[in-house]
């Protein structure tokens, strides 16, 4: 089951401490020409080790393609992505073999499968989603030849939040702030945060804001593969994912149907839009054409850079000292994993739209 | 794309105007015991008409299992559920087959099909999830056997919320009352708010809690199909859902690391267990053995009942008159839906984790 | 497990002595107009009690299409489709509770689900067939506005053999003979056959051959989803199947390559063709553009119109009086299987190409 | 569409001329022992340049295992299986640019896709069928905890056939003859004729027959995941494939009932067993606990080992010069891959049987 897609399918295999981790992209169509240094580009967005917020773990996370591609051009046949684990260190994770850590995957997997790899989290690990921003980078560069953009950025740390429009939303400079919040002040502000709680030996959580943009209406599947309900299920997959919402989500959950509807109009082009869009771009399931919006909230990292306490399989409580290369926030990084996905997402549903009509 | 579900699946079919709506259970377990009383009691649950949030039409949603159970016990071959659609008056319907309502799927349906059955909502309409409810009793009555149960309730409607901890709920009263809110106070005041709604000829969204008790730990699938991301799938794909959320969630988000760790502790047979329960019953997507907790936004019904603004698909703005038999609120019918989706996935889980080992 | 099919998916219900057996057709095109009399008419062509080689039960399996279609128009649906079983008596079968035929699949369901609905093979029934005739009559309307036509006949029963070249084959006339044999000579020495079978209380196998002609070049998918491999999952689904071959199949196994090459040359449109089809219309598993032609190998029926030993479930020999119902030979009634599963995968094969490329 | 399996899940990725080609294996049990030594064996089974029959190219096919495996035994993470291309000569097929030679792949990919890889074959070469074979040892490795073995050997190459019964079949030897038929007159004859079309700068074709010893009952899913649909779809998956029977297959077809019905009997055990297997240890699709049997038909090597005629993408006659490293017979290199895709089926039926009980 780890394979995420209905015919854009990822496959991803590969442990944070083995020799390298490994995904197949099947399904991606033919004749789209890759863009190496801009797949490159991508990869770096979700580098650890840049501003405070997150681990000094330094991977260069470089991808090879192994498959699928022939003079630079996507063949149809599947894409192997290829990253090596230049950077693990797996002395420091022997300790580990007989603990469980609190809010951890040590003690599930264990008891799932019997067994498991110890050695930083092994299968469960964050590592894994450097390939989703490989293959979503790919993705994206088919959504560009048709004019679709997926943006993400961070809209809460902590009891931080940007709560800006979308048309407010400056997505052109995410990457210029360490915290991937594009509005300096409040940047400046989750930036305080952060130190504050690293000096605590703490972690914090926060939440990640998605849009997609310039999509045509009439994809998703009705009834169980909705657009949202992929995009959810998409965003649930991400390590520490809590929440899911689209729209005006939870909040429109406490309103009037007379506030929350969306008005018919017409564009410049004649052509049948709304006004607004509380629905965050989908009605029914399938796209209105409007942006398609929406939030994740992801949990404060498990691992705290200070003593905490843990028990063995054999049920002793013992004391652990996580002081370490953990991320005090993981959602900076967690923004180009979010895209990523609602790229991918986004592909398939292009693709599975294209079968609603025989020609 | 009508199917929900990897080892159990769920397929339906049927138009809320049709004569029928039916619906195909496979992969469900040979040698379960059918309780049809059990059954129709549980439809009931989910009827319209209850109350005076929901809409006066009364089907009687009477079941009919037409294969896969003989001599009342379950074969292992796919069970057929069929439900007559008894109360459909199409001539109510129409005078919408050129206008697209706002905030219905009418204009989304339109584009993706090109063509669309605009009696009552045709595929998109909330009537296909009596399938569900029927399918998820069948569900439940195998979970049974392994002592697990699934629980939902309201626990917001507009402004009014329910806040106690999953210990102070009582389950065994939810659906004496009609906002299926177990909690006498805070229901009345829902009904409250409901009565002021329906006199505003409006609607009012709301959140339906969930619970699932009795799990054991090890189910979900690494990576992508996490226990809380196929749960997310599962709600997001029930009408008018809006967001998902497990354990602590968006508020969660918020924390600090060392407020939100739940703590590994023995309990009364030594065996492990945590202290607290943040993380909603789920570590690395696999289920920890306590109570997967959630909740699910529903957006306020679209339809209100009173004239409104629409747009005919030649971009004519026209007026509609909504009186008629819409609910105000969705919530109280909804939580039989997020229960029934919440039995099917925990049932496709444990099937699923019985291919974890060879023997 | 009872769905065919990756975006155009059947999934069927039903046992051959319950109420009735349902389909549900998902992924079905939207705007293909639904031709009911030439759907009845294929039905026909399955149907029993026609010449001296099938048995007398005589339903006259009409089918209701329940959902998806409106005004006569597919809408993108899924559509249900519904046949009552009226010549059920479940009477002739209660001797079977405890007994175990041999080459049925009493044993077999038995053993594996530890109940069976033991009423004329339950679901194991060759009665399912029906619902693919019926969901292969859409496929070939949708087919036919591609100009695609599937075409199957009977080309062996027992030791007459039809060994024509496709192009001297009357595909118009197939069903006027009641071995679907259309070679009126060869057709009357099957009877001879049938007739000779029956009136020793026998019975026996044949073949029937396949073609798909006006096929576009492009179609399937490699790797392990060959359109051969998705054709021979397809053929060796249908009751009583044991071979599948395409092209020249096991013949060719024993032949030289330069006999068995297909060279190329220009067709009158100066469009590359091949001058010969030995590979059967498939070259790396994708159509070439010439018909796909294969064959289908069933086995006798097992059920004998005489006295045979069977098994109790505790391991007692017993004789059974098969003398009843019964077909002397499949292969007749198994062509118009043979053609619908032909014409469901095919249509699932074009819907799969379009997702080849992005425009 | 390069992923073959429904809970064990092989999915393959690479060009035979690429850097490496990569495969996953999800779904594996965890807790399986791997016998590295064993893997790198069976791999040897499937090496070209044995014997007179195949081509000279010599890779050494050393499998390296990345993912899913922890100190020697599967995690129930998915393993990534990797072999690099160490003698791959890009040079060789630059001429083939613009030339579709005749009963290849390379016209019916340039049509499907537009673009294709044309060294070597590219994704349509056999080279992929390392991969499963590396996937095929792996699954023997949790069957062998079953007692459950899975056989192939040539039993035809031309003219010349091996017709014994199961039990006069010399499994032990099979790998000890370059034809991979173990009886020593037959191979002695196959050789020769080998030779002789070697001689000619000709290719033959052959048929590889298989069983599946020490199965349980039970096994496939009824009704379109019949044991044997499953086990045709993998069989006509590999590369050269162009028929599949089982048990008698294509000769039942012309047999009467009361010779090919298998009494049953009640074995040392007093357990339920059949006196004949003409079934090939299959009832209404699923597994009678006899062994499966099963023939897969391979047609000619397309490339001679002489000057062909050809065509150019522009639709010129050429001709090619096919001297190079070709095999004459793909027969005895099949065998393996016949043997590992069996393997694979088996166990995933093993593990969708799981399923068909609660507990």
């Amino acid at each position: 089951m780890n394979t995420f897609g209905q015919l854009l399918r990822l496959t991803t295999a590969g442990e944070s401490h083995g020799p390298a981790i490994t995904a197949i992209l099947d399904g991606f169509p033919a004749g789209i020409t890759i863009d190496f240094d801009a797949l490159q580009a991508t990869m770096d967005t979700r580098r650890p080790g840049q501003g405070g917020a997150t681990s000094p773990r330094r991977e260069p996370d470089h991808v090879e393609l192994l498959s699928g591609i022939f003079d630079g051009v996507s063949t149809g046949s599947p894409i192997t992505i290829s990253i090596a684990n230049t950077d693990a260190r797996s002395v420091d994770y022997e300790q580990f073999k007989h603990i469980y850590r609190p809010s951890h995957a040590d003690f599930t997997y264990q008891t799932k499968y019997g067994i498991r790899d110890y050695r930083g989290g092994g299968r469960a690990s964050a590592r894994e989603t450097a390939l989703r921003v490989a293959a979503g980078a790919l993705a994206q560069m088919a959504l560009d030849q048709l004019g679709i953009k997926v943006f993400a950025y961070t809209s809460r740390i902590g009891s931080v939040s940007l709560d800006l429009p979308l048309e407010a939303i400056d997505f052109e400079h995410i990457y210029d702030f360490p915290s991937r919040c594009p509005h300096a002040d409040t940047a400046a502000r989750m930036d305080e945060i952060i130190q504050r709680v690293r000096q605590a030996g703490d972690t914090v959580g926060g939440i990640v804001s998605g849009a997609i943009a310039g999509l045509p209406a009439g994809l998703g599947q009705p009834v169980y593969h909705k657009f949202h309900a992929m995009l959810a299920s998409a965003m649930m997959s991400i390590n520490a994912a809590k929440g899911f919402e689209i729209g005006m989500g939870f909040e429109g959950a406490c309103r009037l149907g007379s506030e929350m509807n969306d008005p018919f109009a017409l564009d410049a082009n004649n052509q049948i839009t709304t006004l607004t869009n509380h629905s965050g771009g989908v009605q029914g399931g399938i796209t209105t054409g409007r942006a398609v919006t929406f939030r994740v909230a992801f949990k404060p990292v498990a691992t705290l850079a200070r003593e905490f306490k843990a028990i063995t399989d054999s049920g002793q409580e013992v004391t652990v000292n996580g002081a370490g290369r953990h991320d005090v926030c993981v959602v900076p990084r967690a923004v180009a994993v979010v895209k990523a996905m609602a790229a991918l997402t986004t592909l398939d549903a292009i693709l599975l739209n294209k079968s609603t009509h025989l020609t």
